[in-house]
């Protein structure tokens, strides 16, 4: 294990000061120009090197023809070259005293035994010339923190605490939208493509270390080294949460990983004991991978399995205590003085049980401020779910019989919104108890995004917040234990 | 079982020519007035009578201080009041001779005996004067296709194929918007309630005879006909999909039905036994059992359980793999005939292997004309998976070195997607096989929406598809046995 974060390889790979792109071109229907653009497109303020043999300029930066005319030796090389000389330019790399490159190109390990024989020509070169490298086949990194994104797609909100290990470079970039969407954002993504120098182990390492990673998630399709991934991973885990989604435990995951990486994927179970047994919350689907990263990044520790669900609506109310159930968590009854303290607030034909339903209210503060706080009182709970459904068109309708013109509604609405998402929020900070949302609209609609922009952690479906709750107590006990 | 559907107690109260209306006032944070003024905002256009006491107009119209001054008998009234009065109200509705009721109130069985006997005492009056009714503790119905919606929400969106029968009010009003983003709607929706006069059977005999009906979806939170509704069920799944969710089984969802709805749930095992015996589809979330009805009301019938993916990602295509491999679904090897036919068209270092991952392709309408159609005709597939990720930035990417005007570039971004969706859809009737996509991206973005619009089944995730992809199956084992 390393003892700090510069002793990992991955470290100038995440943190260059200077970076050699080969394969960019003033061509933007080229791969290696699209990553080169969303560098420039996220604001990059490291020095950037564009190696090109005939253009003078390629997308305003001054190309050499070699990289050994650079002024300087580079912190970073990025290869995004034809398949044929990428073992070439890795060579002029090590000549330069280049330390860490990124291989984009594919065509290697992946296709085949001519494809493997290029891959190990390749990780001989790097040996001779002490280069570590990510890569082939991989979209390298992107690290939001440092506004460095050399992926296709550009990156969407602020930086984030999600770091990423992957063995699919979709995953890095197609996944910044979709991270934004539910209130994330990776710290720093880490594509391994067929991990031919630098494998999934290095990287655990580097993030377990990264000071901006609350959580690590890992795309998995095939691990070589287990007895090292399982050392790695419990050293992290007693102190930061890693969640795992592995694909080859089906044989039709596992053939599609062998094409994909040339991964050789092993049964199901056996990744699921070394999970098991250093602490990996595994994920079935990408959509948990993420949810449950959401969960973990963003609440405290529960107490126990107790849940509290607050609904205005039976239905939701009903489906959540289904889905709880199902997770394994468990919906205590409120105590005698909670439920006092309810009913000087609720309306009486409003259920006290657990679903607390407060049926029709005609005062938003209740639902997001007076009720919850009443509940998180609650001694015989550890953790309280919300149904939230408050959509615009709701509290306009209540506004509109105040004979206000539509402008001023609008404001108004605003104004409810931004006040009780603050009133919500206080109490996340109060109790130290999880809370946790959730809701059958956009996560895109005003209250529930407010929301998720400050980290209450909100999912479409309750079954997603019971199972990412669930995750959330599992890992716990495992960091209790150890 | 009903022979038309005009003999069913629903279709006058999904179909009304008329409504009286009690509990709407000029107070618009009243329950009733919302509804009205939903029924008014979808553009209903039978005649409306408000009864009020004091009021002489009503949100417009003019309101009469009883039932019995009314010109006509309307066909149905709708009741939203406070429950001591709502047996007062029922009891004229019956000397003025109507015969179809819906009683939104609640504060009947599901609050305990009081509540109990108070239904009991409503159950005699309509008993005595012949009349049907839905409710109470309920929302009703919604007739999209009729543009009637007595619910508090508006609806969302074109009318649509599923009809819904709802233990939960918020199901029916609250799911408008979430169907419409997941390009469904409603044709008719009926929320029974506490299902005192008609419950659950009566409303799934009145969708399967109702012809904007392609699929009925069921909340369930517990039956009391159990043998009735088997054998309605049998009835119509051999020509109609039902798909249920049923959230009685775990300990908390039992308890969070019995204070709902009053309902008495009973264990999992035997419901599961029922749903199998009768060809229902069993959802385990809210989520699944709209996503099975999107399958089965668009797709056609599966040959099999072969099923070609089709991506250009590697880790989406693995993930999808995976999920397919888990729902019981296969991925046969293409043909040779069939990799002749890609390799024309697909670069070197493109996957021919199933899932079939074309890389990084310059023409979009290989991805979505070209591609799929050569895949369609393959033998040894039933179905298509497709991967969809084409963000407008990308688009607009390519289209940028083209030195046009940003203008002209939104233009031709929408040109070209209409322009792919358009061929895309094409293969959807050409081939008679399944086709369904899955996306990490919102399912607002245009392309997606385009297609969702036309009708064709995209999914958030691979797993959510591949689930549906296997009750569709399930289905039409089904079916093809009955």
């Amino acid at each position: 294990m390393i003892t700090s974060i510069e002793e990992s390889p991955l470290y100038r790979i995440a943190n260059p000061r200077s970076i050699a792109f080969f394969g960019a071109s003033n061509n933007f229907m080229r791969m290696g120009s699209i990553l080169l653009s969303s560098v420039e497109a996220l604001g990059y303020e490291g020095a950037i090197y564009p190696i090109h043999p005939t253009e003078k300029q390629v997308l305003g930066h001054k190309a050499y023809r070699s990289i050994l005319d650079l002024p300087e030796i580079p912190d970073l090389a990025i290869i995004v070259l034809p398949t044929a000389i990428v073992c070439q330019a890795m060579e002029e790399c090590g000549r330069k005293g280049i330390k860490h490159v990124v291989v984009v190109s594919g065509g290697f390990k992946e296709t085949g035994a001519e494809g493997a024989a290029m891959q190990g020509k390749l990780e001989r070169i790097a040996d001779d010339y002490g280069i570590r490298f990510l890569g082939p086949n991989c979209l390298g990194v992107a690290n939001t923190h440092l506004k460095l994104n050399p992926t296709p797609l550009p990156t969407e909100g602020p930086p984030g605490f999600v770091g990423l290990v992957s063995q699919s470079g979709s995953f890095v970039t197609q996944m910044f939208n979709y991270l934004h969407r539910h209130g994330m954002g990776f710290s720093t993504a880490l594509s391994v493509g067929n991990g031919a120098n630098i494998d999934i182990i290095e990287c655990m390492e580097y993030l377990g270390a990264c000071p901006n990673t609350k959580v690590i998630a890992l795309y998995i399709e095939g691990i070589t080294r287990g007895r090292a991934f399982m050392k790695t991973a419990r050293a992290i885990t007693p102190h930061k949460p890693i969640v795992a989604l592995y694909v080859g435990g089906s044989e039709a995951g596992k053939r599609a990983g062998l094409s994909h990486t040339g991964s050789m994927a092993g049964p199901d179970e056996i990744y699921d004991g070394m999970f098991r047994q250093s602490g990996i919350i595994r994920a079935q689907t990408l959509t948990e991978l993420f949810d449950f990263c959401l969960a973990l990044g963003t609440l405290p520790r529960p107490g126990g399995t107790r849940v509290i669900v607050q609904t205005h609506s039976g239905g939701p109310g009903a489906a959540a205590a289904d889905s709880l159930g199902r997770a394994g968590l468990t919906l205590p009854s409120l105590s005698e003085s909670t439920i006092q303290k309810l009913r000087t607030i609720i309306p009486k034909e409003a259920s006290t049980n657990n679903p607390v339903d407060r049926a029709f209210a005609k005062d938003l503060i209740d639902d997001f401020h007076k009720i919850p706080d009443i509940l998180l009182q609650e001694e015989n709970a550890d953790m309280l779910l919300v149904y939230f459904v408050t959509p615009d068109v709701f509290i306009e309708r209540g506004l509109q019989n105040l004979d206000l013109s539509p402008e001023t509604i609008r404001e108004e609405v605003q104004k409810l919104i931004i006040q009780n998402v603050e009133a919500f929020f206080t109490l996340t900070q109060k109790y130290g108890k999880p809370i946790i949302g959730y809701t059958y609209r956009s996560l895109q609609e005003k209250m529930v995004n407010n929301l998720l922009e400050r980290g209450v952690p909100i999912y479409q479906g309750p079954e997603r917040a019971a199972r990412a709750m669930a995750a959330l107590l599992e890992y716990h006990r495992w960091r209790g234990r150890h």
